[in-house]
């Protein structure tokens, strides 16, 4: 049987995907902007047989507080659909006995208010953005420097993502910094790490193949889940860089102009 | 004939090249503090039949301005024997005709005040510590980004380096996150960069096997004089840590407890 591309996979689809910041909306000052025609979209996505989740690496506040701006924004949609990296990594911190540094953002401290942070073996950092100051990494890095066994968890590894008044480095840039700086390799926590995926998999009662990811990010929403055995959409809005059409590893099963797009393509297929 | 080891490889030696920071004093408050015995090993050096370069990856101020502090701490030293990166990128921007976005210390802005700063087509970064703000790096991330053949230099590649009050994160670590937001390969000028040891041989008119370089950096100093042909001596005050005498690739041509100590034994082997 030949492979079915996109979006003629559209047609076998038990659930989709996808990520919010830069597909959903475009984040900013405020609660940022909603992307023309999603809210729309995520509506028909509910509506229709389909199962939906969202599929984040936002870590800059509580899954409540993001989903209540999501919210605001006009979209229907509720904690239990969302998947972010935070609380994959508490589970992880309190089966390894692990008591982090965090180096987050004052938004994201709630979500770890259950973790015990007495007497750092670990460090933990999320997309801190204003946070990462000389002085805020520099004492990460001593927290790293001086355990026999240095941990780090990045929640994420992304390079940058767009807000309304421009590009902004991500964590992973900060991650790689820290990697340097102590000569070891993070635990991502997150897009692209196939666990993640799988959780949300899970979460569906889904195979791999029933699933199809949409996101702006080529490289963590469309080849992490592409790696897993979904197909991977990507959309023209947010991060999205006409270079990423000719990006030497992945290569996207269809690009879109955005989500509103995407989403008629799917329905058009499935005769909805 | 065989190889001859440190510390009888001094008996054929022309010249010395000396790192700075964390060899002859420790920075930190004010002008730091310097090592003990570094001045009078400095001292017992000049008296000696070597000749005597300075070779330093210090970007926080002008030639003028750090070798000033020197004296101060009670060293001879003059501007003309000191050789740092930002003469030398000076050198490379303008032979090339690039314009640079700079991420630099204040101290160091004077000494490119020869150079076209303007429509800034390359990023140079130095050891801007409390300037590697979240919106400093992101500015330059966005120069960057925003150019066609995006190129950046980096005085340097340190991980860390130790001042009075502890240790703190060196140019590399910020090389590296731009490296990695940007997908690109920073020229690094400066230590380890075999051009940038080269130019201090011309300068003293000998060959690699003539001379030999002596820091607390492992990598950088060592390794990279070694690269080039010098021998590489490390000294055990400064950034150095036990567990660079097991490093998988580096292997120090010989270790000493301090500047002072290497000093004894070079001039002890040359019957001085």
């Amino acid at each position: 049987m030949a492979a079915v591309g996109w979006p003629g996979c559209a047609k076998s689809l038990k659930g989709v995907l996808l990520d919010m910041c830069g597909v959903l909306y475009d984040s900013g000052e405020g609660d940022g902007v909603a992307i023309a025609g999603s809210v729309e979209a995520v509506k028909r996505l509910k509506a229709s047989d389909l199962q939906l989740r969202f599929c984040t690496n936002e870590t800059q506040a509580t899954r409540e507080a993001f989903v209540a701006k999501l919210r605001r924004l006009g979209f229907d949609i509720s904690v239990s659909e969302v998947f972010s990296p935070a609380p994959a990594a508490i589970a992880i911190l309190k089966e390894r006995g692990l008591r982090p540094h965090l180096l987050v953002y004052d938004g994201l401290l709630p979500e770890f208010d259950s973790v015990d942070k007495t007497n750092a073996n670990c460090v933990v950092i999320g997309d801190a953005a204003e946070k990462f100051s000389y002085q805020n990494l520099n004492e990460a890095f001593r927290v790293l420097i001086g355990l026999e066994n240095p941990v780090l968890f990045s929640l994420g590894q992304g390079r940058y993502y767009k807000e309304t008044d421009g590009l902004k480095l991500d964590v992973g840039v900060y991650m790689k910094a820290l990697e340097y700086a102590c000569d070891l390799k993070a635990e991502v926590i997150g897009k692209p790490s196939p666990m993640f995926f799988q959780s949300v998999l899970s979460d569906m009662g889904l195979q791999p193949h029933e699933a199809l990811m949409i996101g702006d990010d080529l490289v963590n929403d469309v080849g992490g889940a592409q790696s897993c055995g979904m197909k991977g959409v990507q959309v023209r809005t947010g991060k999205y860089r006409l270079s990423d059409e000719k990006h030497p590893t992945v290569t996207a099963d269809g690009t879109v102009d955005n989500l509103a797009q995407a989403v008629d393509m799917i329905l058009n297929q499935r005769g909805q």
